[in-house]
């Protein structure tokens, strides 16, 4: 059982959603976590479901098959079905974050061509922008694409790193390079996953998070039409950098979610456990340290919840996302290390889900940015 | 000059209420802040100044002389003033706590007697529920109230400590026992500042906010007349925790802007100072600082509004409160020492004005309640 | 490659004792540790290799086949083992502190029958003090030893939990209550792991140190000669107690080991790998969480050789045993977490050490008393 | 009365030494603190005192007048001081400083002449190198000394900055440029106190330390014997740094007797004080606040000693003594600010000694090179 959340919604479609939300994260994800992150099995059911439910299309425009529900409706059901299942939090974000690329910048064909079977979950995208040499650094990328003028297609060469969704997804949207400029060389595309010349790695072997299955993507001349190109040639670094906020601020929903979930298993353990003839809870040393963690989580859902108000208002917001990732993943990390900590042993064994969420809540400081990225840009941005 | 601070406010009045108060805040009380603190000088011409701006009646009904504001932009009212001038952030939160406690807990009579001039600024407010044995321990109170029924008056006898704005309040909300039992024995008076039988202990030498003024008072058979007693006999407890919360909420709101102004004066700072050749806040490692100030600074206005609009709705709040009062003031602490450290020697002396909000700081984590207590609520909150 | 640890040291005995066990540590240990520990296989070569080299009798006397080693160079040996191979650092530790307890605790006669292959390594020992509702509250431990005068043997029932090298152990110190006194009614044992009637748990699925097969033990009718009986009856309290801080102690040992291999591998990838055009380490950024790493490690040592040194000197060192334990554990947790960082998306797979030292670490928190019961023993300490 | 501080000293002298240095600090030192720091007086008399103690001389060979003290018995000394008051503490240090540039740079006729009266406390030294744009960064250092070929003397312009013992000092270790080359163009001297073009500005306001009187020292024209040059022209460089280690274990003994008495007053507040019916160090979260405020003292002094006893061994000790006043300034400022919370609004008052400390422990995180600039100095040895 949950400890008390107190969302502040915008209406009562909002509210509707959240119980949809939570019920289906309660319901129908949390009783499978523990299985199949033990399996690292690709939850393709779980993002059909919703689909189905409605629940990957909530921050798009209804003209394109959306909800047209603010941002910060859409992240805190991100951050509930995190609560329930990070990886599909996880799956979900990156989901949204390729259609979100493709609504920003896409022309109104592609839009009309793709976007409705992505929000209604028929097809699951993926983003493919890393690569081995290439993590924080978008101008090292050395995936090539060369337009075939004959066909009318670019030719691509290269591997793509650390793509979640890799290998199960139907479309990625693809960083390369058309041309020598670090930043204006490169372009982005829709790249169906079943293009000939595109094959995966084998997933990489992760800490956690195993449901979120992420491989290689290797391109060997795979071939892509022109029409799949998202907007002008050269203009790749812009559509990735369109979409680098909104994502963040994925992840401190996922990040809170994380928090949330250890949060709640350490206070009903500190409920139920007895030591030295008293629930541990009642010892004011773990009262302390649980007051701790509520209030990192707190205050990581209000910071998110505050960037993304910002956006919805189309107020500029990168400072408050950089801020919002980065609070967030501390948070998840030091709530989970300390959920271990409150259930003692016990903690540090796969019988309780404390040392998943350990597990999960470290690549949240990692990945969108590391943390040390989000302060360059937050330390910049306040120099200016 | 401030660092960019995105505030969502409800509407234009707002808007407006918040460039006002910023105007008067860097326009006329920044300009004295430190020649005032220096002589530990009571600010009497600022609260007379906002009580004319109409600053200090916000949260409260039109009805009683109030501008019906939210809470949340009453708190950020205050934030902006403590920016400039801390002292007078606490000041006026303490004063608007005295009316709060009115509005919430006197008859009809009362408030048409007390609000009104309260509100204007014309009577300013002092809150006397601390004793030297009773600080966070409210039913240790000791201080006396016996009824005297010829005359229908209280006679109050005791010492009260850490009085904001003693000797220089026109009323005292008066906590005093009028019955043996720690809870029910309380009782809440208004105690005009000349009744005979009151007078101050000298001001306290405090490490810092000088200019709020904090004295004993010392009641030797003061007499209140019965109809200046809030609430029925023994209601008192109930008084004090009405206006527990929203307390706690204006420290963190004062808090907030201590931490701001400090990260502002940072900013500045390593801008301009050059060393090896470079603005210091070209170096990668002042920069990282920077950017955790400014994420404290952050989360910490994030999670007080987020409590301010949870009372708005008319919903539970207490926790929330309690996290934001902890947190706010934690980032107080932490961002001012950062602040004197970007500056280096020249932080650590009185020609720049961060050793003072260095020593302001401090005391938000210990009044309206020490951390430690906060935490007690929040775990206990969690727990039940 | 490490980085350059600067070790004082007693004497050339001690240098060379160094010597080899580094040597060990570098050259047998480390290069089994990720494939055991994947594999989650019981160690036994490891503790006979060390054995043979003489590392597991050092803190002895010669008479009882030890080398006469202070602790503080015993314990550095722990660390330079558990810099390899956490797991065999923590087995090692629990073994000499079953010999510890025999040594202070023992009858002369009892000494010469089991410390000689003990310290030799031919046979290893498990220390069963916790139970499922017992773990760090000794007074409530419930199995019971009744003595049969007949035989002269105790019958032995219970469970005891989370026992290191259970199942693998050849005997085992056991604690068992034969009187009602929560303190006073407690005896300590010798088992011979092969008796009748002990069985044992399937191990424990931890979250790390997989290698530390850890089990329960279950005592069904088994019967321990009085002979084996440590010290008279209800004298256990003593006896465990007796064995507390030094084997606190081991386990700060074993968590610097870790934070020294975490900041060994941080280093060495921050050295190679570039971005942006550079080596990471050369961003002033990463130079500072390095520095910080390093801190940790440092004075994670120093704290425990000056309790170590305490205790050689026959000087009081609980309290500091206590700190050395709760430093060295937290700077393990924070650096191996931190070290993940710097791998970044790297450090979150099994490709690389660091996620492994990430999940060993957050043990060190636990065991031994958690850090929350070490905050008790310290703030006690203070207070007397 | 101090919690018990367990030294670990190499011998019989030493326990004598320290047991002086505490009883003079104790008794003649800690009665004037307050009241000496309120009026910001130059404490001559007790430097006087130390030196007939005997305890300013200790780390110097006797033939230098000097004690033949390790440096971790000369280090303890300091703390003591410091712990009784810190501004003696610092200045000791700084006059300790001067002369172990001398010891290790000058001829030995400049040692003959200066160093008995200086080990003797009849000179008091200072340490002039700072300056206005030069902090951290000695290559940028302005002042200029040309060689009047005429008289031999060189002649000297410019000013020095943060010089505590300005203007009381007898004598100046003096750093100033005779060549262009930023490293290879500064030379060092002994500029004696009364030199005519010599002058001091007004003593800096500090936020603390008020006793440690810091000044400019202002040269114009002033005339230095060639004589008085230590070591070649250009060498300047080179006896800075040959200092700069020795320097920053100075104050990181400082700041652990900061720490230390900070700690002190804390715990003999949560013995007395009552509140809620119990004394405060009964609840169990002030006493964890204690246990780890009793940790990062014990740390901090582990750490500065170990940095020593590589000094008194002859090894490296660079990064070890930048870990050491990382470190013990850290903890200094977190331990200090805690002793202010758990002392609560008394300790926000100049009535109880905390705020004091909590003042004084900031500048030991700035000077001797930043923290900033310590995790410089480590990072880069790590990384090499």
């Amino acid at each position: 059982m949950p400890t008390n959340v107190e969302r502040l919604l915008p209406g009562e479609d909002a509210e509707a959603l959240l119980d949809l939300a939570r019920s289906i994260a309660t319901e129908k994800l949390a009783p499978q976590v523990a299985e199949m992150e033990e399996r690292a099995e690709f939850p393709a059911e779980a993002y059909a479901l919703l689909g189905r439910a409605g629940l990957l299309s909530l921050p798009f425009p209804e003209a394109h098959g959306g909800s047209d529900q603010p941002y910060e409706v859409y992240l805190q059901v991100i951050e509930e079905i995190a609560t329930a299942w990070p990886s599909v939090g996880v799956g979900a974000s990156v989901h949204t974050l390729t259609a979100t690329v493709l609504a920003a910048n896409a022309t109104e064909e592609q839009r009309a061509h793709w976007l409705p079977q992505m929000l209604s979950g028929d097809w699951l995208g993926a983003y493919a922008l890393s690569e081995p040499q290439a993590g924080s650094d978008v101008s090292a990328i050395a995936t090539k694409a060369v337009l075939d003028e004959a066909s009318d297609e670019y030719v691509v060469t290269g591997t793509k790193q650390w793509i979640s969704n890799g290998s199960h997804a139907d479309y990625y949207i693809l960083f390369a390079r058309t041309g020598d400029d670090p930043k204006r060389g490169l372009s982005a595309f829709v790249l169906p996953g079943d293009t000939a010349g595109v094959s995966f790695g084998v997933p990489e072997k992760k800490l956690g998070l195993h449901c979120d299955v992420t491989t290689q993507v290797i391109l060997d001349g795979a071939r892509i039409p022109a029409a799949n190109r998202i907007g002008p040639e050269g203009a790749g670094m812009r559509v990735a950098l369109s979409a680098l906020d909104a994502g963040r601020l994925g992840i401190a929903a996922v990040a809170t979610g994380i928090a949330q979930a250890a949060l709640d298993h350490a206070v009903a353990y500190a409920r139920e456990r007895r030591q030295f003839g008293r629930a541990v809870g009642e010892f004011q040393g773990l009262q302390f340290l649980l007051a701790d963690m509520g209030a990192e989580v707190e205050r990581a859902r209000a910071t998110y919840l505050h960037a993304a108000r910002l956006k919805d208002a189309g107020r500029p917001f990168s400072r408050q996302a950089s801020i919002a990732k980065l609070t967030a993943s501390d948070a998840a990390m030091r709530v989970a290390t300390d959920a271990v900590q409150v259930l003692g042993g016990n903690g540090y064994t796969r019988d309780y889900p404390v040392e998943r969420l350990f597990r999960d809540a470290k690549i949240t400081q990692i990945f969108e940015g590391t943390n040390q990225i989000q302060r360059m840009v937050i330390g910049r941005d306040l120099l200016r």
